[in-house]
């Protein structure tokens, strides 16, 4: 087996200074050595590295750890967010998992800075979160729908880099991921949910609505993306026209993020002997 | 491949008139037609089944459907819940599982009545829930340990079969399992998390101690389990001394509930025509 990575995506898919969206191509597979099967093999092996990693997390917290990931999931219509959370996501176990996706807010969430919501939905020691859109809806559709006056919004990319930062000091690894597909993939897209009964249910008329402000949405992004890419928590955009490579991507991404808080299984806070001699007279 | 269950588990691991839990072998493997290998095949086949029959929960919910799913998961330390976590629930999208796991409970908690925190994790429409441990805990380690008066456990019995009720009516169909081990079992079970370093997190020296009221505790599953499995809301006791056959019960029991919701695809909510025009000219 060939090494998978030739470059991390941790490296090759983050945005840093000079980052332009309009450059990337959506259909590109950067850093990846393989195609199609390939990178559905890569996925596999990576399950079970992913599923090991989190148990040692969720073993941490049980021990007094602090730590968890928290991986946001940004992208427009079709994309994939959902795959995502099923594919890669889904080879955790659920235990693990705490999994919300924000949807238009409600109005008692509106009657509160708009982070107050995104709080209660930080994991917890031990857990991956996975935030099926998030914090950045509040500058991405709220600055193309105009749903806040633009000095407002303005202010929100400080909030949320501040934000952020008190995640991860009170040890939250973030894996802030864009998936990002063309303006034709989404229209083939949206195309198979009209065209399969058991799609009908993930169509929505607004979808179209939406795409027809492409444009803005993707100067959205670009704002959003380089203003709120940190050394704390970065942005990764990754190409998703290939779902085998974004959902190959995210994995790496994640177990890279897991790998890094170096864990160990927890030290016995007994008496190992003591306690098999219990148990022997139990 | 010949059929995996002779008798279904829904009818010959149900709880009815006359159940005597002490008669239950915890080793047997009762309606299956084979042995390990197979049921390791057949828990791999239901695991797609299991995913697309959530799928069409999901959906349901979406076009405004109110079904849902509540596993109650009870068992003994070891018995193997987090397993069936792992292995049964894990098949399914995460982003249609509600997960909880009851512990002790905070001081808020018990200045409440014993029903208030577990309403609040109550599966949402469209969602598959699971409790590990539940509501249950109040008549089980509540009437061990005399957490509160006796006449006030002797009344829970009733609140909870109300509260299914309740929960049913409103759309929930709820599979309450008990895996049963023997305490045989457990002993090589918490023997093996006293050998394993990366199983050391698993153990707690407080399990001896529950250990050692392991006859009390067969009786107050007994009294639990024949007052409260009623035709709404029956109790299946799972034999679990073999993993294998615990997980593909479970997953059958959970596969038979889902089926029974008979649930389509929802229908498109809209002219699938025009919004293909729409699409074609977006």
């Amino acid at each position: 087996m060939t090494k998978a990575w030739k470059v991390e995506p941790t490296e090759s898919l983050r945005v840093s200074k000079g980052f332009t969206l309009a450059d990337v191509d959506t259909g590109a597979t950067p850093g990846f050595t393989g195609g199609k099967k390939y990178g559905e093999q890569v996925l596999e092996t990576g399950a079970e590295q992913l599923s090991e990693l989190q148990e040692r997390l969720f073993a941490d917290s049980r021990a007094g750890g602090t730590k968890s990931v928290l991986l946001v999931l940004q992208a427009m219509d079709t994309a994939g967010k959902g795959g995502i959370v099923r594919h890669v996501v889904g080879a955790v176990d659920p235990q693990g998992i705490h999994h919300h996706a924000f949807k238009r807010p409600t109005e008692e969430e509106l009657a509160h800075d708009f982070l107050w919501r995104i709080r209660k939905e930080a994991p917890g020691p031990g857990m991956i979160g996975v935030f099926d859109r998030s914090h950045y809806e509040d500058v991405l559709v709220g600055r193309v729908r105009s749903l806040a006056p633009l000095e407002e919004i303005e202010e929100r990319y400080g909030q949320i880099v501040a934000f952020e930062e008190e995640l991860a000091a009170t040890g939250t690894t973030l894996v802030k991921v864009m998936l990002h597909t063309s303006a034709a993939e989404q229209k083939a897209r949206l195309a198979e949910r009209l065209d399969r009964p058991d799609k009908y249910w993930k169509y929505n008329p607004g979808d179209i609505d939406e795409r027809g402000l492409w444009a803005d949405y993707q100067d959205a992004y670009q704002i959003a993306l380089t203003r709120t890419s940190t050394e704390t928590a970065p942005w990764f955009v990754v190409p998703a026209d290939r779902k085998w490579y974004a959902r190959a991507a995210v994995q790496r991404l994640l177990l890279n993020a897991l790998k890094g808080l170096r864990l160990d299984w927890p030290a016995a806070e007994f008496d190992v002997k003591a306690e098999k001699a219990r148990l022997a007279a139990s």
